[in-house]
């Protein structure tokens, strides 16, 4: 069964407000076994949603609008409705023997605009609202081609009276409606490979016409899988998307980072903390800070991490080595030698089990020939020894900073599940 | 002119990713006069893309569609655009060598499956993407009525790639095309006070029949004042913005940090580069490199910002005072004099004029009657003297540690200013 999510508000269409109520829906409507097929959001405009009702009907089974249902003028979803229907607006007098009893236990008249909120159109039903004065709206609304009808649910824009009107009334119509069919999902996140080189190792599975669909989506540098088993049985659906979901964890293997709601900071959190329990300390240059940022992102961080050092200029590096300035001046800042002395020093002046250090160039200035804007080498110091590694970042200032921490992190990762990074 | 943002992504359609881009998008068609008529979104499906290209474009002068440009197999709207403008996929040579070299110059090979980033339909145009392998296509959709065309840009998902584009080479093309009615926007920050109280000052200016009209919204912890004029001339718009910019600016004084795209680092960075250039030098416990890391967000800041520490646990701190353990013994590591030893220590250990600190309970844990989570301490350190001031931020800990540098540079920000802080 398809669904389409239509949201109406001039502050979503102008930009001034993040729609979450589609994104939501989508989830709850996913929950239960309903696909979206899109959504789509327009302004405060009559003829706008009347348009866009006629538009959505025929392409889905239910059709569920938030917003519009306020008591002032610019709150026109019921009138669009009513056309879209083709029938009058009524009174519904439940709902306004309702409103005015609401606000005479607030001791205030009820003001003579908010009685349009008790309008609906002639053979629709009135969906009570539990946490305010816009009741909802369930309609059928017949289409052109049979005896076909898509359903049509009107609820409040305010997301936490959508939220309630959604899980007490439309739901289990919808439910009822989807007859078993299941989507579920599974997200898994890697770091390090691009996008492509991901879809590659994933091969076959990406295949469109495949269930469980397998596709991959990048944000802040962290590429992520996304798996999706549609089926009439809750039961195949979890067994085919546990079996899709060990196919890819096979293929991409340690490049997996962690799932759904992890984030890197989180898992080395996990892998620091098991026993015996190892610290680690950071000396920073153009992250200034990043990587001891996300160390801490984490409640109870204090238990591996206990100290930083931000040595942006080349003084503070040299101090923070406790030593000549011989290996700065012979290599340069940016340089493999230098972060393995950072780390080392970070190390042992800690007193931590790891030390982790970064020194590159951020940009947009400060590149050269021989190491352009994107050029940052990281080191990873234990008791026994040290690694670096120099590496070429994209982007600008800002992503080279988050993806030389990350880096950093995945370096830690690796370290400490006893592998060899594989790029 | 009207214009249409088409968002494709499953992970959009889903609700498993929250869509920024078509806000973003509309906000910035509003400033050069572009009206959106509607958001639509829908999934990874050629069929889908296809459907929605061609219901979109009669309604529109121009489609901005972002994403499903990515080098993997569920990346279909190349393919959905070049069906709906009837026109074959094409290799474009210069976009293909663009990534070759791009490769290359990462000491990585192209994978093949990279090459379809460079496929446009015959007759549009490659809009070149500097900050990633997707590149953009403009094309020019003839309307079944007429010889009216739509404009449709396609950009890549990855929100600072979209961005990018759009500034740089979409937008310029629009703000040509529109005509007639104007809408200037301006938008200006604050930092301390909650979005009532900034909107209480701002009294009868919210008024909603006034033009131009001001509207305020809050993005982490930064209150912002958008100041919208719409007018048939643009004379005009300019002069009544000017006005209603120059009457919120009198009754917000120095609460406005700044304006449109500036951030707070980016207003310190200014401040302390002005001659003669002072430094200042970070000591940070719950934030754990936080401060640092929005002080060094700026290219060119070290200039100003050499050196800092993160102390996490209290042998950290009391190592970076350099003193006997007794403040902190007495006081607490979340107390006024903890803050200050370690704001003057930061100051005179990195050789700047100025030393910022900060210590607090950043939660979920670790809060107590006396200083439940969200208490956090500050100071500002100078040559002369030291100031520390606790606060009590809302939220959860990733709030309260954003809330806390940003109130650290505030403080920095009044004082270099001349001015007391007025919360």
């Amino acid at each position: 069964m398809n669904a389409i999510v239509l949201s109406i508000g001039d502050e979503l269409v102008l930009g001034l407000t993040v729609d979450t109520n589609s994104g939501w829906l989508s989830r709850e409507l996913a929950a239960i076994g309903w696909n979206t097929a899109r959504h789509v959001t327009v302004g405060d405009d009559e003829a706008a949603i009347h348009a866009a009702i006629v538009a959505a009907a025929p392409d889905c089974d239910a059709l569920l609008i938030s917003g519009g249902l306020g008591p002032t003028k610019d709150d026109l979803t019921r009138e669009a409705l009513a056309r879209a229907l083709g029938q009058p607006l009524e009174i519904n007098e439940k709902w306004l023997a309702r409103m005015t009893e609401m606000f005479q236990k607030r001791g205030r008249p009820m003001p003579p605009s908010n009685r349009v909120q008790a309008m609906i159109p002639r053979r629709a039903e009135m969906i009570a609202n539990m946490a305010g004065t816009a009741a909802g709206i369930e309609a059928a609304m017949p289409l052109r081609d049979g005896g076909d009808v898509c359903k049509v649910f009107v609820m409040p824009g305010v997301p936490n009276e959508m939220r309630t009107m959604f899980q007490r009334s439309v739901a289990p119509k919808l439910a009822g409606a989807a007859s078993g069919a299941t989507i579920l999902t599974r997200t898994l996140h890697t770091f390090g490979l691009g996008e492509s080189a991901v879809g590659e190792m994933l091969g076959g599975l990406m295949e469109r016409s495949r269930n469980p669909t397998v596709g991959t989506t990048v944000a802040n540098g962290v590429v992520s899988v996304r798996i999706a088993a549609r089926s009439g049985s809750r039961r195949e659906a979890e067994e085919t998307l546990g079996q899709t979901v060990a196919q890819c964890l096979e293929v991409l293997g340690d490049l997996v980072f962690g799932a759904e709601e992890q984030s890197l900071p989180m898992v080395i959190a996990e892998l620091l903390k098991k026993a015996p329990v190892r610290r680690v300390g950071t000396a920073e240059s153009c992250t200034g800070g990043l990587l001891a940022k996300m160390l801490t992102d984490i409640a109870g961080s204090s238990q591996y991490f206990q100290r930083g050092w931000i040595t942006y200029s080349n003084e503070a590096k040299i101090e923070l080595l406790d030593g000549p300035a011989r290996i700065i001046e012979q290599h340069g800042t940016v340089s493999e030698p230098t972060v393995i002395a950072m780390a080392e020093s970070a190390r042992k002046k800690s007193g931590s089990d790891f030390g982790l250090s970064i020194s590159g160039i951020a940009g947009p200035d400060g590149g050269s020939t021989a190491k352009p804007v994107g050029t940052v080498c990281i080191a990873l110091a234990d008791a026994q020894t040290a690694v670096a590694r120099m590496f070429s970042f994209p982007g600008n200032r800002e992503m080279v900073r988050d993806r030389s921490a990350k880096m950093a992190l995945t370096m830690l990762r690796y370290h400490l599940l006893g592998k060899t990074m594989p790029f």
